[in-house]
């Protein structure tokens, strides 16, 4: 383990460890080698005391400097914001400072931990952020968990950040924070479990339909399960033009039609939940997911961990050429093994040591990279689309797309620039960003940016001003 | 200025420039120079675009190391921190972070101007904070004005936090948030306008009054101005030991005394001002600063920018010896040269360009290092008053106290770890510290820290990752 870092270390000579074969830390509980990620997780962890920290970015040679950074020279530039809040985002760090706001109430598969539980893993996503995007992303866990709190939080919050990305926040309290916020806040809102899912199982699905020359309008798709990321990716497969008849979507009672026993109390508390109910599932049917599956080219789970909540009987009612997402974490509803012994085609998982990760990470550094660089306002679902399709695209570009691989890996580092050039420009044609830079522009600046960060973190390990990992 | 820097920049070698003839940029808007200072901040500030980052304290060699920091590696940290809370300050970076909270209402000399326009001020604080102190210190600049919605908000945001540094909130909201903040929660409070302006004011009170023969409990003291400093000052005073008797304040109307016109009101809105008005001024004598300041031996003023502010008849009404802090920015109250002129023995003022700058940055960086380190669950005035002790001592055992010499200045780096020290020391024997160490322990973890932040800046300018500045 310590031969991994040298002081020859650079940049982008970070090894590419695609599979799982030489991936035992990411291996999971079902006995396939997680223990040894908690294991070193915590010994780690208790080790270096926290994955970010803050660095000075300007130059500090006497203490004269200290005149032009704080005062008395500083004043001038505090009386220039004042008069101009937007210059906010050209004399400050606020142009690529993120807020990672969460209340802790559903973190991982955990559940409702607290904020407290919740700062490692929000320190993990800020390091990622950093590392995939080069955005400054602060972890902001709260002791607040009424809906109206977190909202009136995040307005108050607004002022020092670029954006701010909601994280680990149950459902449906989610869906009414992040619309809230959407339309409140001038810098964007992100919700990852909802956005960041649904726009990368939007890219997957994409992949997968070319490669079963299916098309998103001709599909039947099941989504199993309610929560966050499959009512968000509704939405978005509605909003990429999926005719909402078309999809089924299933829950813990059963698959939802307008005549179900709960819909008034869905009405009241689920309205996301209930709107699918209404406008999908054009054929009225009922029943458990097997029903749903019946005759289906899609099944998007993301329900309950696994690997017995999806039946092998469940997957032989499915159509040719059956495309399954699994993407319960940390064990997927059922095994890829056993997946494909059921006739499955394309499998897909949250998991990095099988084939076809859906995993995040390969989205949300571009696409809140795209949208600090043209400042944008919002992040509409048409930029969330053009994403996934920037991110499908290039795995079709590679010339390599295949039932194995119809997603990047997130250390396919060229995707994180190309994506954000897609949002960037996004952004600037529908006349929601506050900057106006072409495509390449945003491109190469994001590209800049992202080496930028990773030439800081390799130096510092080079000059062992971040120490190399204990020995096993 | 390119010269400044050089590869060979290292972690100590800064310059340490004292005096007025070589800091040239610290001069103020008198003519002295600040509009060099101002036309700079703006260009670097522009140039930069922001003054601190985010930066990874992890390495980070493969994609393998994410299963670690984070998923599935980080669910088992999560968990241990949400069955005991107090290991997120073992876990993650709590330990050192810091909040830097503001409502932007009173910035510098400015006055209320918002959240936006307070950052560039709070960014540079949280730059000193990093290179004095080793802390890393995120600025939160809010939305929100009310005293308890400004309460609510730092309940609410105290889980990511070791410690919460309020800042420029205007008095008297500012008295009631920081002591509500104090009773309320678990993690350290700190107002840097109150209580670090305070603590320094007692230090240099504490070595002016050896170089004039004086004690505390004796000398009478003139407090003129009854802002957030003044207030402070006062009841620090008299916590350390001053009899209240012997104090006088005078605020914008005049003398404080019990039987002045406006106690109705100052006892509801401003009930820190009304207490002192009731145990001050044992004479009970009224009138303005001159009737306040005749027969006293020490004038503290922070009241109105100068330099006319207070006039030489007053001074020479002061007796023998007299002490003067002019602490106005960014021009004090009297110009030094007149209070000398005037029969003023020792004169302090808030600027860098003459002797003596009672300056905030001389302790909050070390206060906030040895309440993080020793996990400290407050700031109580003992401390406070053990860490003003500890600087002026310093001074006294360089063997070079003065008149022109009663404080050291920001660069003598010696200080941050031996006060950071004595802070820890005083928590821990006060009971309130969830860490026990002895004080070289915490002094020796606090210049490691503090080494290690300002070898990280040197090692990033030499790698030019900090960028030189721009040639004038």
């Amino acid at each position: 383990m310590s031969s991994r870092l040298s002081n020859k270390a650079k940049g982008n000579n970070i090894r590419k460890d695609r599979r799982s074969g030489d991936n035992s830390n990411a291996k999971s509980s079902s006995g396939h080698g997680s223990k040894d990620a908690s294991v070193l997780a915590l010994r780690y962890s208790k080790s270096y005391e926290g994955k970010i920290q803050v660095v000075p970015k300007v130059p500090i040679s006497s203490l004269n400097d200290f005149s032009v950074w704080y005062t008395p020279g500083v004043a001038a530039v505090s009386l220039a914001v004042a008069k101009n809040k937007d210059l906010s985002f050209e004399y400050t760090n606020r142009w690529n400072n993120l807020c990672i706001l969460t209340d802790g109430s559903r973190v991982l598969g955990l559940g409702d931990i607290g904020p407290e539980g919740s700062l490692p893993v929000m320190e993990g996503k800020a390091l990622i952020y950093k590392y995939l995007g080069g955005v400054d992303a602060i972890p902001i866990p709260i002791d607040a968990h009424e809906t109206e709190k977190i909202i009136e939080f995040a307005t108050y919050i607004q002022p020092a950040f670029g954006a701010i990305h909601l994280e680990d926040i149950a459902s449906p309290k989610c869906f009414e924070i992040l619309d809230s916020l959407r339309k409140k806040l001038s810098v964007p809102v992100w919700h990852d479990d909802q956005q960041g899912t649904a726009g990368v199982i939007l890219a997957a699905l994409l992949n997968s339909l070319i490669l079963t020359n299916r098309t998103l309008f001709d599909t039947k798709i099941v989504l199993f399960g309610a929560g966050a990321a499959n009512i968000a990716a509704a939405r978005l497969l509605i909003a990429a033009g999926a005719p909402a008849g078309n999809l089924i979507v299933v829950d813990s009672k059963g698959i939802l039609y307008p005549e179900r026993d709960d819909m008034d109390h869905m009405m009241l508390h689920n309205r996301w939940k209930y709107d699918l109910a209404l406008t999908t599932n054009k054929s009225k049917i009922s029943g458990d997911v097997t029903a749903a599956a019946k005759g289906a080219d899609v099944l998007i789970a993301a329900s309950t961990p696994g690997p017995n909540i999806i039946s092998p009987a469940t997957l032989r009612g499915m159509n040719e050429n059956a495309i399954l997402f699994a993407l319960s974490n940390p064990v997927p509803e059922i095994w890829p093994d056993s997946a494909r012994k059921a006739g499955v085609k394309i499998i897909a998982t949250g998991r990095s040591d099988f084939s076809n990760q859906v995993n995040n990470s390969l989205l949300f550094p571009s696409i809140i990279r795209g949208v600090l660089d043209v400042r944008s306002k919002s992040i509409p679902d048409d930029v969330i689309i053009v994403a996934a399709q920037e991110l499908a695209q290039y795995t079709n570009n590679q010339g390599n797309l295949n039932a194995d691989h119809i997603l990047p890996t997130m250390m396919d580092f060229d995707i994180y620039p190309l994506v954000a050039g897609a949002v960037g420009e996004k952004c600037v044609k529908m006349g929601i960003s506050r900057k106006r830079l072409n495509r390449t522009e945003i491109e190469d600046r994001a590209r800049s940016i992202i080496e930028h960060s990773r030439k800081m973190t390799s130096s510092l390990q080079a000059s062992h001003l971040i120490q190399p990992l204990p020995a096993r």
